[in-house]
């Protein structure tokens, strides 16, 4: 079944529902203060490795997430690198930010220097934020042999620093860098550098597992003693080495904390920060709190889907509540007790997140699974139990081959149809070529000829490209555009290739998987083969069939 | 750096430690019976989306988590499918375990039947396991509305198929499907389910999250609840939905769990099982359980890939504990610090989990971040202020086109040495050329020319291969072979694509990463290009320079 393309909800049409409204019943009303929800995609997301943002992939995310409803953004940090500075000078004009608040990061002033020469907090305080978060050593160790000075002095950085933000008008959070692990070395020094910055201004003082490593039940209790040791108000971030940065934030907050920070999809150095949608999720749908705007819960999908995007990472499947697999069913068994009951079988209505429940097609699956995919498709299955049989055991060789139809439910329907109904062919392949060259001259060319044979016609067609695919898609749709004239409105929109392992001695094989759109909708075809553009071509043919198909154009009869 | 093909624990290492010795100092004694790792990747696991396991492929996945020194390993449903069954079947001779327990996994018998007259129970029953593991169901709802039956029944199928497994010589695990949903609707039935199977002979009784929507909190009480309820041995099996999977099963252990249930690398439907490999590294690393054997810790990343490997995942390079990134460090500020002082920087030593801390080239790095990184490589750069600037500019552009050094460290030392000391070339290119054509009798060839000059001669050479990358890097060797026989030795091992969107308005380019051996070492190269062969052309160019100058070969001198 194809995805058709879903209507993008306008910034317009979220604006409508007012932040402030009254949503369901019992529901609390939504402030943006009294829980933040503070974003860090933009500075300790970008730590990932192999994620690098343009100023203007900044702004695109920041909108997203504006979209979204988070409280805070952390832009960057506008005294330690010229592309943040710009960030910031860019987003003055360019972002109009409906609810979010942009957020500068920074650090305390220079050891033994006084705060107003300092040119680092100086950025700060002209980064034109209303907020500002400044990053503090609270592990007593770190300031003795990383920042190489004395705790009383890094005491009196914080204070210096808070205050003068503070005096400047602006909102001050303050991150206690390494509080769990400096807690442990020396509870009294970390508990002191929290009162310190409280006392000095800062309104929320974000208990940091830098390192990543704590566990959830140590969390909650350091939590709880922090907060009944200094009385501040507390934050939380967290890292994910121990596999635990989404528990701990929920526990912290559950213990008290009343600010989270995280990153979209959970981007982040080493093993990534605390997943902000999983903690948003968690919170909306598991622990009553109101955190979002009404109704933009519903976006949690298309909003981490479209950062994906601009961060060019490949969607996690199973990422929790918004991968494509995060409701997708696949034994048989289940299958067909999902039929009876959905809400047994899934943790939150999937749309609560944007997400939908699927049903897998694999060979674990039943016939019950194929009869279900069958009416997502559109059709009646039931009486075709000789049919079901074949197509499982053709998915079963296929899939054994390297053909995954998850991923591709357009060639499954082609399948499907061909072993119910019989496949309707529009044409007859002759031959195809691609040819790529560097030539002396150092440029590259693609070329490919494609022949085909249409309603008694043969057609020959040759067409460069920036690619051999690219070439090859082209030259078949101008070798077929004369029958079928509609195919102009075809486009190859997106083109992933997979190099799936020899193993047991079997030649490594190459997984193609192609996207299509006609502007109304989109859908998704595989091919299989160990030459990469053998399986172009088979991903492209039925991608074109797909599409004539959809078009409701005439078969030829003759074509096999 | 190239990454020098590690020595591979042979079994007999492994076993030569005796799994009862007495490990460090004060370290609790290794026993696998007073908290049970209980793995289900051969079950649970192969839910996942895409995932597929040959019987071949279950019975070497057996082996490495045996050789990790896991408790159990659940082989399948012997009586749900046939491929079970031949794995159970095939286990008896050629699965040589040396300290696991395979288990058998099944369900209580059906309804209203007779337990002796089940099909199912007796392939449990003969499975040739010495421990079977029955799912039953804790939650009342399920009862009624998917098993159709009563409460009572289900009780009675419970009892009646532990007590008749138990009799037949078995240990018998119950889980408790869908207990934690259960315990919410229906608390007492829930726990009276759990009492009923430690009555009947249950040795354990896992308590489900099956849905995988609990959060830690709950888990935490809950567990407690039920253990003081019913007095019975617990054990825990949590799912990923709300990105809690392993933080629950941590819980559930401090709690009083005392048998825990996940798979390799947290394989599983939907958001996938909890992790077992992060599971255990917690439990060890932070909790002082001691869970595994003397020294196999550090197995778990070679373990943890090779699985991967079997399972053709692309390892996740983020995840916890084993991860490519889990100790690698991007920033330049954190990068000086971790000179410094690298315990303060990472929240264990790496070394125990076989991983290693690593410094990543990026555009974000600072100076310290590539000295250290020439460090790795052997390279002194303390004195080479300017052309490391003209590197990190470099970088930093290439970057952005699409390169990714942090993948192709080969390629990053080619780019460095070219910088720092005039890269040494072996031969020019003329040009190349590659056709791949699907004839009129379906036959697909692949073919390509190199033309290159080396040493004051040109070479030609032509070569077929089984796709257009295969028959280029032939093509390319052959033609360079005269000057350079020892590239023979070489061998292209792996290869990987990506298609990079394109954003903004420019085209979708290609990364490509070609991995060489030479039989005693592994590098990795890249090539960016929007045309995928030019892009293989790239990264196979620098696979042979890398490989030429790694043999010590004579640069060509006028080779440009």
């Amino acid at each position: 079944m194809p995805h058709d393309v879903p209507a993008t909800t306008s910034p317009a049409s979220v604006g409508a529902r007012s932040a402030g409204a009254v949503g369901e019943e019992h529901a609390p009303a939504f402030d943006r203060e009294s829980l933040h929800i503070y974003d860090t995609t933009l500075r300790d997301g970008t730590q990932q490795e192999g994620l690098s943002l343009s100023v203007a992939d900044k702004l695109v995310v920041a909108r997203h997430l504006d979209e979204l409803g988070v409280g805070f953004i952390e832009g960057g940090w506008p005294g330690s690198n010229p592309k943040d500075a710009e960030f910031f000078r860019r987003a003055r004009t360019e972002l109009d930010l409906r609810g979010a608040l942009l957020t500068a990061f920074g650090s305390t002033r220079r050891a033994s220097k006084a705060v107003g020469d300092d040119p680092q907090v100086a950025a700060l305080r002209d980064a034109g934020t209303a907020v500002v978060c400044l990053v503090a050593k609270a592990d007593r160790r770190h300031v003795e042999r990383a920042l190489r000075t004395t705790p009383a002095e890094n005491l009196a950085m914080i204070r210096d620093t808070v205050r003068y933000l503070t005096a400047e008008g602006k909102r001050v959070f303050v991150d206690a860098e390494h509080f769990f692990d400096g807690h442990r070395a020396d509870a009294d020094y970390a508990l002191e550098m929290v009162r310190t910055a409280a006392e000095a201004g800062a309104e929320v003082v974000v208990l940091c597992d830098t390192n990543g490593g704590m566990l959830p039940t140590r969390i909650g209790d350091v939590v709880a003693t922090a907060l009944e040791s200094t009385g501040a108000r507390l934050g939380i971030h967290c890292h994910d080495d121990a596999a635990c940065a989404v528990a701990n934030s929920l526990v912290a907050i559950e213990a008290g904390a009343t600010h989270v920070q995280g990153t979209a999809n959970g981007y982040g150095e080493r093993c990534g920060n605390a997943n902000l949608f999983s903690v948003i999720a968690g919170l909306e749908t598991k622990l009553g709190r109101r955190v979002l705007p009404d109704g933009r819960l519903r976006e949690l999908v298309r909003v981490s889907h479209a950062i994906d995007e601009v961060t060019n990472s490949a969607p996690n499947s199973s990422r929790p509540y918004v991968g494509a697999s995060a409701f997708a069913h696949k034994a048989g068994l289940h299958a067909s007790a999902v039929k009876v009951d959905p809400d047994m079988y899934q943790h939150i209505d999937p749309a609560e997140v944007g997400n939908d429940m699927r049903m897998l097609v694999s060979e674990l699956a039943g016939r019950a699974t194929l009869e279900l995919k069958g009416r997502e498709m559109g059709l009646d299955l039931s009486g075709e139990r000789e049919a079901l049989g074949r197509v499982l055991e053709l998915v079963k060789d296929r899939e054994a081959a390297g053909y995954s139809y998850e991923a591709a439910e357009a060639s499954f329907e082609l399948v499907l149809l061909d072993e119910v109904s019989g496949r309707e062919r529009y044409f007859t392949l002759e031959s195809w070529r691609v040819i790529v060259e560097q030539r002396a001259g150092g440029e590259v060319v693609s070329e490919a000829t494609v022949k085909v044979h249409s309603h008694g016609e043969r057609h020959v067609s040759t067409a460069e490209g920036n690619g051999p695919v690219n070439a090859l898609d082209t030259a078949l749709r101008a070798a077929l555009e004369k029958a079928y004239p509609g195919l102009a409105d075809l486009d190859l929109v997106d083109y992933k290739v997979r190099i799936l392992d020899g193993r047991h001695g079997t030649g490594a094989v190459t997984r193609v998987l192609v996207e299509t759109s006609d502007g109304r909708g989109r859908w998704d075809t595989i091919g299989v083969d160990e030459n990469i553009i053998a399986a172009s071509w088979v991903a492209l043919q039925d991608a074109v069939t797909y599409g004539l198909r959809r078009q409701g154009e005439r078969p030829d009869p003759d074509a096999v």
